[in-house]
């Protein structure tokens, strides 16, 4: 995990601290549950909810681990010195760690599910704001990196809403799959711990339990979770790519926000970088490089081998804190956005006109021109546009053939842009709803 | 695509024939919608039709194309030779190439789903059929490849039934990611034809209208597409591993069938290798490796670029092709798989009642012994059994400390097998509900 | 593989007939070793020959196949119907089917190897003309997209061919790692095979013995082989995507060669569309997916499992095919690479003189200027350029504080491209060598 | 980064401190050879190397990047405290701090690479140590983890020794791919620096200049660096693989060392597990998963963007230095693991004699009774064995159709071992060289 790229409330999640109150979460229902069924005193199992609000000290279950080299034995021990020896003493009775670490690992999935559909909020809510902002702001469509047909700002800025909607709409589906729990013992037979404490534990906590384990939690549901995260960071990096196409400096559609103060920004005005969008480039390669790993823990031996685990202990913490970082980075970088509506129009006119040249060319053969014939045409007008930097519509406009067959009117209608954008309305309400 | 491993049902989707007759489908709809809108004359549409029925020539279509080089319109040419040059002039009018290939490709992945689906379908089948066969055929639970407490091979069978089944329910949400349809022109933005056309398409063919695409379809859904089977594949390695371990020599509960006339059978009956399951593991790595490249297509330049045509003319057939395969090859394997119960118990027994060492070191505490007493109490028969080849309750029933704490009943039932399988029905009905 | 991307040489590597004229090779080559060591008669050695010059019947061979259901016995079947039962029963004798097919899989590496080593010779020698042509064409150099300072277009053209010239000698690295042979045995023992017909047929074929073997030849060879082959495949996506964004609308300083007859070029002269860039990017990523397959194919169980046949059955021909593809349409695009030289100039001169901001800054601070005054100086006539399109060396020679510290000469030197290219030269013979 | 699998020698190289130290020494050797051109004055460059035995203070340069939000300046200022401004004013002159940031990272994983040579120089010497240790401890080999043939455990160790050793090789050259510095400037012209400065401060660091670079070193070479890492951590899956497979309960043929003192060994003496190889199984898929984001890496825009940083700031030292921790770890793993040669002895017999029929098979129509006779003969008695537990070779024996081909002492001779072993020694003398 890189720290620069992480934010306080996803990391907490991953701290000893927080893991340390979800596995006392876990035993004291299961305390709970046990002196329902009547396996354990009940005065034991409410004792041990004395830790409740007491913070654990995480350096001294690390001296106690020191020791006894197993985590789970170390924080019991810590814990009986809290709520005392007898009271602890029937706490974790039948469970296996992995019961406990397993749970505890699908909570702090789930609660970072739960961070990254906010971010995802954020997101959206700044893609809305500018798409419609921006809805009748008309720039060139690209495709291949070339001119096409002319666009608007905000039907860009909707499709990426649409794309993160769906990456929403994804990332619940990831949440719902890791939203389970395991308490069925060393190999999931449940031999020495009834279904009724899995079921109360997962209860309290949120999750469903799991409907077949072994001694883990089956990890394609983890595999499906993290291959989701790979799907939203690869749409990060579209998002990214075309603001990085926008600030380029022969194009400057938009630039990120740069700070009136921030140095060198008006010595050198054209040397605003798009750094931030870059940087979403890279981490989302870093939250994609989750996705292999992630499928190859699926196939685990018989009822579990431990591989899993030391992958889980990096992709785990890495892929969720850069994700919920990137994309706040990104909802920053969208709500701040500085766009140059003025440029976009520039850059339509760079070849004046000839954007519009397949409109005229379908416009002469829907006239009865030959296909030949209205090839030549566009072509001898078209050429004079490229080769000497003439205005398409003038030129055809004075070409008399052109004129045979197309009045001023309908000349002058080619080069309309409302019949591009006729449909923004259509498709806004496809993608926002009726307004 | 590898021709091995492909079953001549999903390859069909693949073929040119395929291909162009879901292209005529298109225009046709598409020519119907235009009609209703009044933008082409109604018998010109219906005159399209007339292709219904006929087989495309693809090498006639070929041919074109050596010519015009662009695959559409070669077969726009070769469907006018067919509805007559009248008819096919109103043909695919004001739409974009990639209307028609976009629209195709979902389609191709929608059939290719469905068939993955009906895979899914039997292989669930034969889980189930054999989970219900050997509900209460014990075997010992493996931890770390170590035996740890016994468990049933009906449950095996039943944890994998449970993988699957949410795997056939990750399938059925990526068809229905890429079961939409785009006719919205050259930058997405309808402008040379009405969305109406789209929607009457998209309603014939099974589709929903992509709410906002550019020239293509967005390949978020596409990489979700392709990630999730990326995680089936690693659920049939999954599998594919246990049996692997069920066959190897030593351990021999299992083994891939093997007919009575296959050649080497019976004069080296040691020799059967699970060579089925070994080729699922390589096929689980072949369709992996469709996902990451589905992802780093995502990020496409502006309306479109066209890098993810290559990548998914390789994925598109491959992955779902050898996946198709591998499911099939998967039900075949559990449908036949020759189970060895005997070798179960033989293999649980290798360390003469081991295995029920926990068992007994929890008894003796909770009937008071100290931890350290009780643990010497075990470790000291444990030896004699693990150096000595012993057995392990003979030893306990030998020793008189022991029997100061536990009677002989007590020390007997220690070992009896129903104390692990007592869940068993309880996961049975959570998994295949109630019966 | 998708045949569209596929030339016929390196095709021809992976069909059917080039595999058996090598089993054959090698079948043929140890006959006269176990000759030479009085295992087999010599007549039944030579005897085998007779087939060199016979072309295997494909078909044939499937047909026995079909019922042996083993592809080598199928082939030795074939092989003896050629030469004559007598001749050919001593062919193979102690072999195992691994010894020919894992040595035969290394010949076909080994000589798709050569073929790529003969790609990259193509490319290299383009790029270095294309980088002595454009050797002092000036260019603006950009980091994060936005304009830096000057450098030419034949440096860009030698940083390619720098980074080829270490792919091919990358190539080559990975051509030895698989240029090895085994003929072990069943478990690489030699028990029933002399080491020395190992020795004999590696030697004939251009291989090293592998030395030491288990019923294969290691799989970390083909790891480290494929993993090279991702990475020049990343190369050619790095400069396709160099070429992608000179031939963006906007940029406009190379275009991919356009034929004059290509349809539709000078009726929308401006529609001229990187295809053959983009799809390179796209096929980098397929050659790029055969790298973690290839890896995950390192680990086989004991002394061999048969995962890694599939994967290399599909990763073998694909990444080889589709990277020698690439190789040669890369190497077509720089030969005829359209270049604008003009277009350079323009576009370095978007913001009239701003690019030299940085170094009339320095010059300031040079003459004793402080850092603060130096700043707000260039800042006050950088703004004019960029807010009002000014000239920002007129301006400069406007400012009376600027001229306060700077002469007119030293303020023109600053605007002198030749200071940003005097070392080129020193840079060619670092790359090239001295000429 | 995890760091319960780092070692401290590897997490000190990626230090702030270790960083700081190096931009020191390339500022410095840059100030000497500014004055060695007569750039700078001497006393200014000698006065830099005050700073030679300080410790910078990292919490004040944190301090002061804190508000010029630039790390190289913030080092540059806090270098001015120690050395005085005046000495330190021509420091960084002309350069970038790309220049200083990518020779920095070279010289990391150069440091690194010279850390896991060492590394694999321990685990080579273990492997070669335990594999003459070995030498002739017969154990079965197996393909498809079904018994085969006999091998020796040495053989097992002397090819992972084998593999190990190519390793090495590899990782020599892909410290090579990374020995460059470059001081070249903002798009690498050399335009306000010479290129003596880069000459000089590379000789002085151990690096070659770079021939060609832009504002950054060219990243095919960090690809080729993290692919190779992805190669040697699926080496060590391999072995670890290996030392599972023998370690699980049915096989027992060697153990991962276990001390006296560990709890749970003696009282459940069936349950040691391996985790340190499963431990080294995840490590290996974690190193893996850097390959392709370093292989995405290779095409950024232009002379650079920077979107590679954020992806080096995760897998530089992730990679590197959990593949240290893997390869000590498996290193000790290898020096102690536990052998039984009588178990492997044990498991060749489970079958009792059946690993021998093949040859006994060959043995018989080598004698001239023909292929359908010998295996009908051989699979009388071989179906005895399976299903009855007979000893094979004692069937034969009794088996008259047998006794009229071949002698007592040609049916003993089959079984003989020595047989299998024989070319042990040719082998070894491959691997470790004569001796």
């Amino acid at each position: 995990m890189i720290p620069r790229y992480a934010r306080p409330e996803m990391t907490a999640i991953w701290e000893p601290a927080t893991k340390f109150r979800i596995w006392f979460e876990i035993e004291a229902h299961a305390c709970d549950a046990m002196a329902d069924l009547g396996v354990i005193p009940r005065e034991n199992a409410e004792a041990v909810w004395k830790a409740k609000d007491v913070e654990f000290d995480v350096a001294r279950i690390d001296e106690i681990e020191a020791v006894t080299r197993h985590d789970v034995i170390a924080f019991l021990t810590h814990l009986s010195e809290i709520v005392g020896s007898d009271a602890a003493r029937f706490v974790h009775q039948g469970m296996t760690s992995s019961d406990v670490l397993d749970t505890t690992l699908n909570i702090q999935l789930c609660r970072a599910a739960d961070i990254l559909l906010a971010d995802m909020d954020r997101l959206l809510a700044a893609l809305k704001a500018r798409a419609l902002e921006h809805k009748d702001t008309v720039r060139i469509g690209r495709s291949h990196g070339i001119h096409a047909e002319p666009t608007t700002m905000g039907l860009t800025f909707a499709r990426f809403y649409a794309e993160m909607d769906r990456n929403r709409n994804r990332l619940e589906k990831a949440r719902w799959e890791i939203a389970t729990g395991a308490i069925s013992g060393a190999v999931g037979t449940f031999a020495n711990i009834d279904p009724a404490v899995e079921e109360h534990v997962c209860e309290k906590l949120g999750l469903r339990p799991e409907p077949i384990s072994t001694q883990v939690i089956p990890r394609d549901r983890h595999a499906m979770f993290f291959a989701t995260l790979g799907v939203v960071a690869s749409s990060i990096e579209n998002v990214a790519t075309e603001i990085r196409h926008m600030q380029r400096t022969e194009v400057l559609e938009a630039e990120e926000f740069f700070s009136a103060g921030q140095k060198g920004s008006s010595a050198m005005p054209h040397k605003r970088n798009p750094v931030l969008t870059e940087n979403l480039t890279g981490l989302a390669r870093l939250v994609r490089s989750a996705v292999t790993p992630a499928l190859e823990n699926v196939a685990l031996w018989h009822e579990r081998d431990i591989s899993h685990s030391s992958v889980e202990r990096g992709i785990g913490p890495d892929a969720t804190i850069h994700l919920d970082f990137a994309l706040n980075r990104l909802a920053g970088v969208i709500e701040k956005l500085v766009v140059y509506p003025q440029h976009m129009l520039d850059n339509m006119h760079k070849f004046r006109g000839l954007v519009m040249s397949q409109r005229v060319l379908l416009a002469l053969t829907q006239k009865g021109v030959s296909r030949e014939d209205a090839y030549s045409l566009v072509q001898r007008n078209a050429m004079k546009v490229w080769e000497e930097g003439r205005d398409f519509k003038e030129e055809l406009l004075a070409d008399e053939d052109v004129r045979k067959a197309l009045s001023v009117e309908e000349i002058e209608e080619k080069f309309d842009l409302g019949y591009h954008t006729k449909h923004v309305d259509t498709i806004f309400a496809r993608v926002f709803g009726e307004s």
